[in-house]
């Protein structure tokens, strides 16, 4: 609970609630009578509505990306330390926008919800869900915010993953993408981690084939196991070291007694933590977007030819020591970027956190997405 | 099945019982009554009986190591690869002792054995035993056979720890020490991903506290979800990307719809195939193992100190790609040696299959192998 909310806090922000009334057909093919999403937003849009920052939020995120709901709330929104007053994602010059996507289970229309149709939650019968189906959502709740095109559209990880869709489907709508520790398709040591995941929670006796809201229980053990395991890949072997090395929680390793390591014992809090406010199907559900996505797929994997017809500039960004979302992953886009003669800025940023280095305040990231981001608010008008 | 046995195999071989008929006291405390030991020997014992390779195995291995047990079976040991007739660990020159590890589950006491005490099955409440208990247990049989000193004690990856071990416990007792893709201690990330495998297999409603024998059930699943953890991290992400990349089993990217993956379905099936043929508790125990090892703690983490005592010459081997034991792991043992003034000669191979390496016949890896292991043939005589 914030004593008091710092000056570069949005302070307390409410959530509000999209209602597209439409059908909206998927890319599966499946058509949802209608959906909502909920999102937040922080600054003021200015007149020519031109001034406007989306922000794409991870596997595990959500839209309460900065600021408070209450007095009462521990701790404040995901990217808190981007997002304010004179912070790098300045509410002083931007009106920025965070969305919950499709199939979220943090308040947008996901398995969580009951289908209109069957008056059941939707839970595993939620259709599939890809990065292209949230890019044309997010549009839509642009479209009724009036926002033509967005100044920025900024994305760590699966978020990256978004901004990218977008440049690619709604070229004219993006001004300048902002590309942080993702990629253009995950390698098949992603997928296997993922799939590990799945595989922890959908065989917990408590999943029930997704049906556990209807049977009053959680597949808690499954999704605290497939947190801990995304949670090991989102650190590195370093940052681990420096930060539990070989401590002890108790016991003796000389006799093998009783003994429980720092790591595990940390572990094991993320784990339940998470496994108390997170929905199952749509874990299953966001890591197989995560998978499937794979742009370049439609071109013979020739990634040039698919960001051909992309018009926005680009900032992208990665971490020394992230391993999920390696270097190498944000080298192939500016390299395809380059070769297709776009606008292009790109720094590598040395970082021993690992893939989570993007939600840390690591001083030469805030500099550089504080000043790419001047620039643009001069180039779209404040 | 073979249909005819190599030239360079050692051929059909038969598993051999070491009974401990003394009582056996452990680094925790507990004492064993008695034990047994299963193991194989390959090749011949020379006269000085100074010919003698012990091969210490990594944490799901055993002592089936090289050849057949019966022209039906469908695989050769899992190291036939390097043991045999003119093989890198020349069956014409020694004589190779393979065994299976107290705690085991291929035939050495272990929690599937019954407790002479109680008439049940050891299970959970198999003492927790550590990797210097096994280099005790090892000595036992090294006895047994009239063995005094190892020509050569070679292992990877658990396995180097044990002859690590075993060079600071028995200094007169080894000649030379291969260590293989192993370490001083576990990281803070590898004790995360044996905790998380120990996690899934603890968590499985069939494991029962370790009871699932009693309850005519195996925890397979929990089993299978810790191998296919393992495994990912036994491979390298460019090896995975040059083997699986994102080819698809079945189903449409584009559309999300039965999408699976080739890398999804092998990792399925290795871990099926794991769950089947080995034992819960023993993956916990040896995984604890692994865990609590760290010689250097007893010297306030000063390798040099530990190693101090030392007699044995060392080879030491990484593999580039190798990220569970990374070549950076080696380099600590091979400086504290040669701090200390030991005899050390090392390498790092290039490979992109990361620790599973070890394993493999690369060609610059049993090259050096062989070469070193003449030399060792030599200074011992055959």
């Amino acid at each position: 609970m914030p004593s008091v909310i710092a000056e570069d806090s949005v302070g307390i922000v409410n959530s509000q609630i999209y209602s597209h009334t439409q059908p909206f057909t998927l890319q599966c093919g499946t058509t949802l009578p209608s959906y909502e999403l909920v999102y937040e937003t922080y600054g003021a849009l200015n007149e020519n509505k031109s001034n406007a920052i989306l922000i794409c939020h991870a596997l595990s995120g959500h839209h309460h990306a900065a600021g408070y709901h209450s007095m009462d709330e521990h701790k404040p929104g995901w990217w808190d330390t981007c997002i304010g007053p004179n912070k790098p994602i300045d509410t002083n010059l931007f009106y920025v926008v965070s969305v919950n996507n499709l199939g979220g289970c943090h308040g947008s229309t996901g398995p969580l919800t009951l289908d209109p149709e069957t008056q059941k939650f939707y839970g595993p019968s939620f259709p599939s869900v890809l990065v292209r189906d949230w890019v044309v959502s997010q549009s839509h709740l642009a479209d009724h915010l009036g926002i033509h095109k967005f100044a920025a559209i900024v994305g760590g990880s699966l978020g990256g993953m978004q901004a990218l869709q977008w440049t690619i489907d709604f070229p004219e709508r993006v001004h300048a993408a902002l590309l942080i520790a993702c990629a253009a398709k995950l390698s098949a040591q992603n997928i296997a981690f993922n799939e590990i995941a799945r595989q922890a929670i959908t065989t917990d006796p408590n999943f029930f084939a997704g049906r556990y809201v209807e049977n009053s229980v959680k597949p808690s053990q499954g999704l605290m196991l497939a947190r801990m395991i995304g949670h090991v890949t989102y650190l590195s072997d370093d940052g681990m070291r420096d930060r539990f090395g070989r401590e002890l929680k108790s016991g003796d390793l000389s006799s093998g007694g009783g003994v429980e390591f720092q790591v595990e014992s940390y572990l094991h809090y993320q784990g339940r933590a998470f496994s108390k406010h997170f929905d199952a199907n749509t874990y299953v559900l966001m890591t197989k977007a995560l998978d499937y996505f794979d742009p370049a797929r439609e071109t013979g994997d020739d990634l040039v030819a698919t960001l051909a017809p992309v018009k926005a500039k680009f900032l992208v960004l990665s971490f020394s020591s992230d391993w999920r979302f390696p270097v190498d992953r944000s080298r192939e886009i500016v390299n395809a970027l380059i070769e297709a003669r776009k606008n292009v800025a790109a720094a590598e940023i040395e970082s021993d956190q690992g893939h989570d280095s993007f939600l840390l305040p690591i001083e030469r990231y805030v500099r550089i997405l504080r000043s790419y981001l001047i620039r643009v608010a001069g180039e779209v008008g404040k």
